[in-house]
């Protein structure tokens, strides 16, 4: 699409429509400001938005009395009732849903363990629309107040086209996702790799809600990462997004799942770590216990004293800092927020890390804030249904046909 | 300033400015349908542009017939003659200078030796000016025409102030660059990174003229990065902008200029690869000759067979290749170029490095075009008028106060 290509990236009344919902109530005039916008292109803009039904006008509770002009003081804010989304995580471990309003409130949640690894295309739909027929009867809501279903997956997700190359939770490749989901569930389904959820999440209703740019660095079973430059997700232009895991530390260094030698990933996800315990713990000639309990293990014996187990942890914490580094020598964001619910961050103390992450950063300007956020799934579940969000409201106003 | 803190980047006009100047002589209609903004706001917007004197209109050579309204078609168009800007790169062997005009066009250009590596602000500002006016008087024009002086160094630059953090062509640190020489020579003045400079080179007069998303890579003295995002030179929060070549490549690895260990630098510039020469060539007990001549040395020791020497330039370009997949998983550009005028390109052949880059990279949708586009430092120099003129106009249309 030429508009995509040549423009500014999202039209202006979905980016106006962006501003809002991330800003909460606000008025149309603070909106053209903070925008560079002419106020009577936002009057125009912000009109179309109230007849699709997606932002509301409310009274202005911040000033008191009237306007100079005599008019009485309203803000604008997202309509919470226009229809409702469910977000869902797929793990190889397990999925976690919720289900929310349009201004983000959470109406209903549900988890289930994964029935195997990874699942053919047909029986993870059919386990998501099980999900979210859950969410409804939980909040009884109607199959027809439900506007989209967002899915967010490990792996490499191209979030325009539904397309997934790869994920450890399809038994399959290349797999038209979105379009198969939304034909068998019958409502729009849109699909984005999982750490550009946490970014999302972290966008809309977390710390990121006041930053213009920040990034999102995920470490559980991978390596995630999301960027947001300018109050947008980043994806950059093959709409893969962008890929920190993978990015080399050291030339022909450890062996990643992905095939490749040295990426971070390597490193510093809960199977590097693992492979590390099991020669630490003595434990590669005999059946080994699941990653999650050789992970508890290795911490135990370095919280007894054991060196070389406290090493492994040492060694993966220096890789994230190098990881970190690279984020801030080419991102410069202002925040920099570690995610993830699965590795324990007793081992990652925020302190150590921004010191060692410093040590391999140039040291021009301020370095951003380091945040640890440690989110449980319910909360990557929010993030998909703000993905689902953001595509109702673009099937809503016209701009996206249903995929 | 909190419009840049919260708003969309450059205010509207500005971008609209950019658009029509990146794109040469386009239709009001064009614009508004390429930047997704009404025609109405668009038509505002250029009249501001016209009124303000550096936008023309020009009748429309690819229609001959009138538009189905029954005015003539007519497009806009940079004004060329609004007033001239002068660009000068920076480097510790020499500094080139380019005059154009407000379209573009060279006016006149020179080149000096460095005096010595580097020197204090005010003898770099004293040789720019002499520069200068060398420029003007080549080309008969007045010191009265020159609307600005952009200047591109190496180091640590943030444009946005005008300040050197760091740079290996001042003897000190933290210097005001852009405001001491604004003063000094009477005309406003901005700096930036030579990378960047390369950047809006091709943004504006090259290669990524059609692009909307590309990166630019420099390997001389040290190794540079450009990229732009959306049309736009991207700066990241605090204005330092990117730094590619001192992500770490290796932890622990090869010691760099700047101190730190491992980075991409410490294996790819001209320092690194003369440190291997020296050794390479059994020069380490004698005095050295300058690093342009021990990597000439070197050069042709592996075209006559020596499989060391040979060796230095793979793996050189091994490391090149891994720090260009950092650039592909963090951006996915559609087109990454690579440039520099003094490292040879005959061993950065460019089918073997998109190989061995593919290699290193997450192979989902498609992959960047590679171009290694070799700049003569002229060009360098022009980026840096270009950075002139896109302050000068910043300036002419009231956006900024002469710094």
């Amino acid at each position: 699409m030429i508009t995509r290509d040549l423009g500014a990236g999202r039209p202006l009344r979905m980016r106006v429509f962006d501003y809002i919902r991330a800003s909460g109530p606000v008025s149309r005039a603070r909106v053209a400001q903070l925008m560079g916008i002419s106020p009577g292109t936002i009057s125009t803009i912000t009109a179309e938005l109230i007849e699709a039904g997606v932002l509301e006008e409310l009274p202005d509770r911040r000033k008191a009395s009237v306007s100079p002009r005599g008019r009485p003081p309203v803000s604008l804010a997202v309509r919470a009732d226009a229809f409702v989304v469910a977000g869902i995580k797929l793990s190889i471990r397990d999925r976690t849903a919720v289900l929310l309003d349009c201004a983000g409130n959470r109406l209903a949640a549900a988890q289930a363990d994964a029935l195997s690894g990874s699942l053919t295309p047909t029986e993870q739909i059919d386990a998501i629309g099980e999900m979210v027929e859950d969410l409804l009867s939980q909040s009884g809501r109607l199959r027809s107040d439900l506007g989209a279903i967002g899915i967010g997956l490990p792996g490499f997700v191209q979030h325009a086209t539904g397309h997934v190359h790869w994920s450890p939770v399809l038994n399959e490749e290349r797999i038209d996702l979105g379009r198969l989901a939304t034909e068998r569930l019958g409502v729009p389904v849109t699909v984005d790799n999982d750490a550009n959820l946490v970014a999302l999440a972290e966008l809309w209703f977390g710390l990121g809600r006041e930053k213009a740019d920040f990034a999102v660095v995920t470490v559980e079973q991978g390596v995630g990462f999301g960027v947001v430059l300018n109050h947008e997700l980043f994806r950059g232009s093959n709409g893969f997004g962008v890929e920190l895991g993978h990015t080399k530390v050291q030339i022909d260094g450890a062996l990643c799942r992905c095939g490749q030698r040295g990426c971070l990933e390597a490193y510093l996800a809960d199977y590097a770590i693992a492979r590390e315990a099991a020669v630490t713990l003595k434990l590669t000639e005999t059946a080994q216990p699941p990653i999650p309990e050789l992970i508890d293990r290795l911490r135990t014996s370095a919280d007894a004293g054991d060196a070389r187990a406290a090493e492994v942890f040492l060694r993966a914490r220096r890789h994230l800092a190098a990881g970190l580094s690279t984020v801030v020598n080419l991102f410069n964001p202002t925040l920099l927020i570690l995610s993830g619910g699965r590795l324990r961050y007793d081992w990652l103390d925020a302190e150590d890390l921004l010191a060692e992450m410093a040590d391999f950063t140039i040291k021009a300007g301020d370095p951003p804030a380091l945040r640890i956020h440690e989110w449980g799934d319910q909360l990557w579940a929010q993030g998909a249904a703000a993905l689902a969000l953001s595509h109702a409201t673009d099937v809503e106003l016209g701009l996206e046909a249903v995929a």
